[in-house]
């Protein structure tokens, strides 16, 4: 697909919202005018949050672009989020005020695929607080995985933290081999037992989880377990690669924090396939307006 | 130990709370006189409704004993309650302006153990919406499990159906065979795809997910995925029993509404060691706060 969108005066608003953070570009032409960025954005874990973390993204983004806040309600804006492929979140997400003068909404995975391939047809992974893959060729669309903390996002951030956790839990409480993986977690947490584990961790986000996955990888290469856990984790990743790749999409990249830390542990014909992301999630989802416009 | 408590005048509450409901008991003399039961009451998942539920039963259990609510100033109550191990939790339930002239807080664990024991030395697991083991020998207390759901509950009711969503949403991803078990989740939430599983199921309580256990377990005995998953949990559970067994406790019971349902998926060693519990969690209560009178 070729973007033919030609007003060069337009204002264009991209949002990617995430787990962990939120991040917003004005455009216009074939320019950046400004960027802005904020924290977590999942509807999924509470949609006023993101509503705030996107107004605080796109105002900060303004003031980059040395725009007034009142100029937001000249532009067009492209929103990629994390569950809006749940119906009842895209409904509430639609029904916000907004401060845009139009505003198209779509999944996270949408607009990172449109991003990276910059407009263009592919097939992409997300792996950063959670775990997705997508892919966009011809007619047909794949959405694998991103089910969320819990029920998936398996090779994760989140999901490594929590795994580490719950497998040095299981090791603390003498039902398996005691490693250095307890003690990576003593350290990191600065507590001594089991329950100072929990304590930390108990009824928290899956953002807090994930900050524990560059430790894990860390220690995946010397300790047993949590080389298990890092192998089982790339293990799905591929997986979910081979499903996508089975579409023969013309470009596949992998994003995300964790996509260049989990790369060496992926097999040879999935690396063999990755090529760079060409363009951000964000300039992904003014695309994505442009595209919602012309049709 | 035996109790010589011999006050028969003296009014004694027993609270027992967990993640599903909150049961109360008021005892006298040595009769029960009244009871009561109310909603979740897990501080983990929540400080304020654990005090709206305790106060909801044990408001019944005045009901039902023929007690003014005015009474609830003159008892002492004993009050058993999960995550309570955790110190910043058993700091907010002890600072709670509660109704009873007096307030002893333990584990759900402790209050279950001594009341399956009928005050006694004795293990117990109890596997409900949460999984967990306890056992107080002569001066050895020993506690395993019992982390929370995501980070351990293994062989719980809400592990068995958080296993079982995920299984199924791999399986409709593509990534693993399609078994009975989709079907199985199809029906119980009323949807035709994996969509509806993660909107039924993003960002529910433990509670929510424990309510698909018992079909998990039903499915165990034709579907192998549901089997796979009730095996790893009661291989866990039988883990667990054998390590509370090492203690040589007297009397070993299983508690909790998946004790029986899990029962014929144990171990012959871990089966033969199980006798009844003698008493409920709840009465279990009203002993620890008698025995901490006494001490």
């Amino acid at each position: 697909m070729t973007l033919t969108y030609t007003n060069s005066e337009q204002l264009f608003i991209g949002i990617d919202g995430g787990g962990s953070k939120c991040k917003a570009v004005i455009y216009a032409g074939n320019k950046i005018l400004g960027e802005g960025l904020s924290g977590r954005a999942n509807p999924l874990h509470g949609i006023q949050q993101t509503f705030t973390s996107m107004t605080q993204a796109v105002q900060l983004a303004a003031v980059n672009a040395e725009l007034p806040t009142e100029a937001l309600s000249q532009t067009i804006a492209g929103v990629g989020l994390a569950g809006v492929n749940l119906n009842k979140l895209k409904q509430q997400v639609e029904a916000w005020q907004h401060p845009f003068a139009q505003m198209f909404v779509t999944t996270d995975l949408h607009t990172a695929c449109i991003g990276a391939h910059q407009g263009g047809d592919g097939a992409v992974i997300i792996t950063g607080t959670g775990s997705c893959g997508y892919a966009h060729v011809g007619d047909k669309n794949l959405l694998i995985g991103g089910h969320g903390f819990g029920l998936g996002d398996k090779g994760s951030g989140a999901w490594l933290g929590q795994q580490a956790a719950a497998k040095a839990l299981l090791a603390l409480d003498g039902l398996a081999a005691e490693t250095e993986l307890c003690q990576l977690l003593f350290d990191y947490f600065e507590v001594s037992d089991a329950m100072g584990i929990v304590e930390n961790l108990a009824g928290e986000t899956s953002s807090h989880y994930a900050k524990l996955a560059r430790y894990v990888l860390q220690a995946a290469n010397d300790d047993e377990v949590a080389n298990n856990i890092v192998t089982e984790g790339a293990s799905y990743i591929n997986d979910m690669a081979r499903q996508l790749l089975s579409l023969n999409p013309p470009r596949f990249s992998m994003i995300g924090g964790l996509a260049e830390p989990l790369k060496p542990w992926l097999a040879d014909d999935v690396i063999k396939q990755l090529k760079p992301a060409i363009n951000s999630p964000e300039m992904g989802a003014v695309y994505y307006a442009q595209q919602q416009l012309l049709n």
